[in-house]
């Protein structure tokens, strides 16, 4: 086991309008939903006002997230997926093309990397099993 | 502007069988969230079989998830906050407690920091109204 998760952490600048609509800012979560591979469980947007949304997809393989903040045409997005089947980072791409935006800085996470200590740990517990 | 939201990710290793109680889980993330001194707008919690537990709560100030592992003891968790008021710190430390983990990794991203290029064209276009 190398880690359990990846999340991948999406900064969004020079977004379009879009990213003040709830319905199309949640039409792109599915659409990003679907490239990554990964299985709906259920989705959740929020519109504030007097601007921006929150959106968050409770997915299979964990989640994926967006807020938005329209007036500085900024898009925060996360996409946390297990499994070797998903691919989070074409759920970026798709956000990226979706929201227009003219800067897009992707990073990823290894989750669920177990600590030495833990897993010398659980070695002598299976040891005197 | 220094930086819009915060995003603390958070590592628990060598939790107790709580994490594979998806009542437990809820119940600690609803105290978490009041921790963090954040609003609660929805609450998906899934639990997974054989195990493993998916809770997402909604906030007014974008979001807080968990993801668990009772096999390897792992719970993933991530605290998104904006606004001067909210803890993220404080919803990590309960959940440690909460979930009895023996090792704790918290860190904070700084989230929504403006590129130099997005600065200058926000300043241009400011400029020339």
């Amino acid at each position: 086991m190398e880690h359990l998760g990846r999340h991948v952490i999406i900064e969004l600048w020079g977004c379009g309008e879009i990213i003040n609509d709830a319905a199309l800012v949640e039409r792109a979560m599915r659409q990003a939903v679907q490239a990554a591979n990964a299985t709906l469980l259920d989705i959740f947007v929020h519109e504030f006002s007097p601007q921006g949304v929150t959106g968050v997809a409770v997915l299979a393989e964990s989640h994926l997230s967006i807020h938005t903040w329209p007036e500085y045409g900024y898009a925060a997005a996360d996409v946390f997926t297990c499994g070797s089947t998903t691919r989070p980072e074409a759920a970026a791409e798709v956000l990226r093309e979706a929201f227009q935006a003219s800067n897009a800085d992707v990073r990823e996470l290894e989750r669920g990397v177990m600590p030495p200590s833990i897993k010398q740990s659980r070695l002598h517990e299976l040891a005197n099993v």
